[in-house]
């Protein structure tokens, strides 16, 4: 250090302590077990303070507000006007004729009938309007839900061999699902699903896509499917050509519309109504060519007519009571976890705030109520969210007027589809997934964290290369890895004085700031547990063996203050008060004092109640590292 | 604010800042995705930093200093004394004449003939003497691990229908108890063992000692165990007096033996050599009385002469294959809790330090080996490393004194154990696991961590009332809950300025710190990551309308800045950035300004990397909340 900067810090010094000033370190106001317990158990359960609008009402006001908590229609219906009906039927509208083209993709994507799709855009949807608090979700059967739950059926029953029990175990995971959703909701464990990383999420919808995108493509370049009526190989060579034909030109035409669609905002709805657009033309040139006795592939039957009852087909008992109850719970979780991502995306633009725990349980009961109307598991599509929110929907009337078309289209129109080709189907099941592989995400992701990168990439090969189910466990292990990594090797930083300062931060970050001779500071950036107390014991002596054996080479004179910041020690545990400790202990075998800095309250209770602050010396616990560095090395300090 | 105290303020402010000096927040130096990945993986794997002296070595020093990692008896011998020696032949003798009757004891409670014991206590012993890094240990059978390896061996093999297979899958368990143990060690994951909190293993082990307790004390009390060689009521009656006379009466001894060695820490050899003394005297007393005709149970048969190979015992096929395996991951793993958690107390008592991971090296080896020489589990014991440690023992030695003690036991003396009445073996064990309830540590804990504490009762419940594998689920689980919990919720505080000071304090534990009109400081306690990032928006949202709530109704005006201090904020990923995003856009609705205090270097390189902090305006990125205090508000600061 240059003496000129030596004179301007002790001026500093002089200036910033006219009289060296020292605050006590406070103790906090004392709380009881309970009073501790209740408190904690209300930050985790209700962050959000959900009971705080029943505060000093009447009971009559409060069973009001009760059941308008249950169904906020008769909150918002209250204010509803014409003007805003006309938003929601346009926006209904437009995700309807969106809806069911992808629909019967999807329940085909699910092993299931045309019809088992229509019929989850029906049920479910009325339900969430009157429970759901997102005004912006488009409810329905979406793609990757879709394909984890035929892919984990599968691997129990064969849809081909066997479609009853198939579709039955489908009804029964949707119920678990259902009830899975609605208990993480009641018991207010919605939190779980954040456990699953944006960049997992990312990573897997991409492999979901792609895998998805292969398998339609599969069909519609014309594969076994599609063959199984027909065994002759000049015939099945001749429909190929124009399977292919119409698929490929179909995709191209929905690509092309989604392009313009990106392009230009305004033209949102092209994509929107491509796809209806698409299976009429496509319908009708088969009806008129007869191009199915050619060979190529048509729906062929789709019932007509409203939900059947399902309620006698659920799996109530026996061993596929418990496979139901698995499926359910990875399909649901997903499902779940896509729902309250949706919707809190379009609560952040729309700036109001919907509580993830009330979603879970309108999520859970119109699963519940679905698996009983032949429904299978709906949840929140992105795509047709993405829509609804664009043409200018206000509220989720928007989903009644959807699920109205959609019961018009099972009682009218249904016999129509008889004709519409299986490749389009594919085109337009292609087509919606392409939007789930978002590049520009991964890409951001890369820029901002790597490992949360490699969250993203193993999820999306796991699910490519592997399956869905291994996708999906790479993704919550990665996950999970992450948030230990946090917890087991917190963060050391040793602390120097910034120039003309009182102020202390990472020399490592500022290069600038100057240790003080004689004393170590270290700052510990986390809660002490047992998960890392030891880790964090040992590197501190590591640090201060490293820093010894600098200033031995240097012939510096030793470490006799070993100052901890403790600011970002949010809380500590018996191990951790152990490890200090412990920790004091070895530092008094080399004859250096351990200093701690600004403990917060819940540590400071601790240290009293573990009878370490007797042991450590009030004196030696400060409320600043510039009072510790003051009182402890005030010679060293203006040297 | 009294006058009073705003004008001390002002002064101290205008002496604080002759000219407000602004610090700039860093760039911290650059670092590349390679040189970041390798860091963090070194601090995970390797936070000992151990390559560390194999550094500027020529080869052939780098391979003897490997050499002498694996086997530390190369390091510590040469300098090997004959005064050394004295202490550790002392200290041999007196675990070894312990470990005899535990030994026998144990195995019986592993639901294996007692030579198994002995077995354990010979060959793992002196394997660690070569390859392990702590000198106080001792090593041999322990009775928790024998408790449930039996209890998980039962699931699967009946003990007493068929024993030559169960004695082949304790083998197969231990096997690969050594091989996941050893796999720990190598690959630098014995990290993972710090997920099991003290807290949980204090109640873990309490109730297992309960357990134990219980099951001696129902074969002490003269129960079915022993009267399998006989049926005559009357019989039954007749020795069942005399076990339990025997019993009651040595345990008195034993416990009385241990009390004195509790009172006067010097009379330690009391305890120690108590079991053996009631053996021979046992033993002695039923030889000349015959009592073992009137019905005492007695050992009867114990196989002389040295460990035979079990090579061929272990299951390295068929369906025992992968329940050994998962029998000896759930043992072994709690083996290494034990071993390591002794090895870090007496090497934090000695102010040595011992790495885990080439601990965990040395035990499995000395499993693996064990398994082929007809032992079964062992682990380091608690109560004979706390006599090998008073005993005076300064290395490893100790262990090869004690296992030569055995060795000469096994060879010569066995077939005198044929009259040791069983119930005196009870009374051992007894006596032994009393040591393990630790009523003390429970009620530090109680009084330190109301949660740890639950952790505590959980596992020991667990333990007593369903069984010891349910017990150590729980106790896993609520550690992990409690990590789970930690990430999920961190804490968020309000700060406010201490009175004479530019600190900025938590206000619920510093009630006379001010806030600063006009602005709203808030501290994020934790790394902002996809657990907790959206709970992290909204509590701070939350404490926003709070305050905005309270101001109102006071008739102040409004919030216009809000800074969040980001100095514990460690690290922040994809979800943290977005979290932040949201949080901007919400205020700039509000008319709030995001004002940012001293982001960590992680913190910055992200915020950049992701364009934030271009849309908050570099000009609201702080070092210190109170440089953004002066600059945000300075009329209100001042006023």
């Amino acid at each position: 250090m240059s003496s000129r900067i030596s004179i301007e810090n002790a001026q500093w010094e002089a200036a910033a302590h006219p009289p060296p000033y020292i605050h006590k370190v406070g103790k906090p106001p004392k709380k009881n077990f309970v009073e501790e317990f209740t408190a904690t158990m209300r930050e985790t359960l209700f962050p959000d303070d959900p009971l705080r609008q029943f505060k000093d009402q009447p009971w009559s006001r409060k069973l009001f507000l009760g059941i308008q908590t249950v169904f906020p229609i008769l909150h918002w219906g209250r204010h509803y006007s014409l003007g805003m009906f006309k938003g929601d039927l346009i926006a209904g509208l437009t995700i309807a004729s969106l809806c069911i083209p992808q629909d019967i993709g999807y329940a085909k994507l699910a092993g299931l009938d045309p019809q088992y799709g229509l019929y989850s855009s029906f049920v479910p949807p009325l339900i969430y309007a009157f429970m759901g608090s997102s005004r912006d979700i488009a409810i329905g059967p979406v793609a990757v839900v879709s394909l984890l739950l035929a892919t984990l059926l599968e691997n129990e029953i064969d849809s081909k061999k066997n479609p009853h029990d198939y579709r039955r175990l489908a009804f029964t995971a949707t119920f678990f699902a259902g009830i899975i959703q609605f208990a993480l909701g009641f018991f207010r464990l919605g939190f779980l699903i954040d456990f699953l990383s944006h960049a997992a999420i990312v990573g897997f919808m991409a492999g979901a896509a792609v895998t998805i995108a292969l398998q339609q493509l599969k069909s519609l370049l014309g594969v076994k499917n599609f063959t199984k009526n027909t065994d002759i190989v000049s015939v099945l060579r001749s429909w190929n050509v124009q399977t292919i034909l119409i698929g490929i030109s179909f995709l191209a035409f929905l690509l092309l519309a989604k392009y313009i669609g990106k392009k230009n905002k305004k033209l949102f709805w092209i994509p929107a109504i491509a796809p209806l657009i698409s299976i009429i033309v496509s319908t009708f040139f088969v009806y008129i060519t007869r191009a199915d006795k050619k060979g190529v592939g048509i729906v062929r039957h789709i019932n007509q007519g409203v939900n059947p009852s399902s309620v006698n087909e659920i799996f109530f008992a026996g061993s596929y009571l418990s496979k139901g109850f698995r499926i359910g719970l990875v399909a649901g979780m997903v499902a779940l976890t896509e729902a309250v991502a949706i919707g809190r995306t379009f609560a952040a633009m729309g700036d109001y705030s919907i509580d993830g725990n009330k979603e879970m349980i309108a999520l859970g009961t119109m699963n519940i109520i679905g698996s009983m109307t032949s429904c299978y598991i709906a949840t929140g599509s992105f795509s047709r969210s993405a829509v609804n929110f664009m043409a200018g929907c206000n509220t989720a009337v928007s989903n009644i007027v959807m699920s109205g078309v959609v019961l018009l289209t099972l009682e009218l129109i249904t016999p129509l589809f008889k004709y519409t080709p299986n490749a389009i189907l594919a085109s337009i099941v292609i087509s919606a997934v392409a939007g789930l592989f978002d590049f520009q995400a991964a890409l951001l992701i890369w820029k901002i964290d790597k490992f949360d990168f490699i969250a993203c990439i193993g999820a999306f090969f796991g699910v490519v290369f592997i399956s869905v189910e291994i996708g999906l466990l790479i993704a919550v292990s990665i996950s999970f890895a992450k948030i230990l990594l946090q917890v087991m090797r917190p963060r050391t930083v040793v602390l120097g004085r910034l120039p003309r300062s009182t102020v202390y931060r990472n020399i490592s970050h500022y290069p600038e700031a100057a240790k003080v001779p004689g004393v170590l500071i270290v700052r510990v950036d986390s809660a002490i547990y047992f998960s890392n107390s030891n880790y964090i014991k040992e590197r501190i002596l590591r640090w201060l063996a490293d820093e010894e054996e600098h200033l031995k080479e240097n012939h510096q004179p030793g470490i006799q203050f070993l100052i901890v910041e403790m600011s970002p020690v949010t809380d500590i545990d018996t191990s951790g008060i152990q490890a200090l400790e412990e920790l004091h202990r070895s530092l008094e075998k080399r004859e250096v004092q351990l200093v701690l800095a600004n403990p917060g309250p819940v540590v400071i209770d601790k240290l009293h109640a573990s009878k370490l602050a007797d042991l450590l010396g009030e004196e030696h616990i400060f409320l600043t590292v510039a009072d510790a560095v003051t009182i402890c090395a005030p010679k060293n300090e203006e040297a």
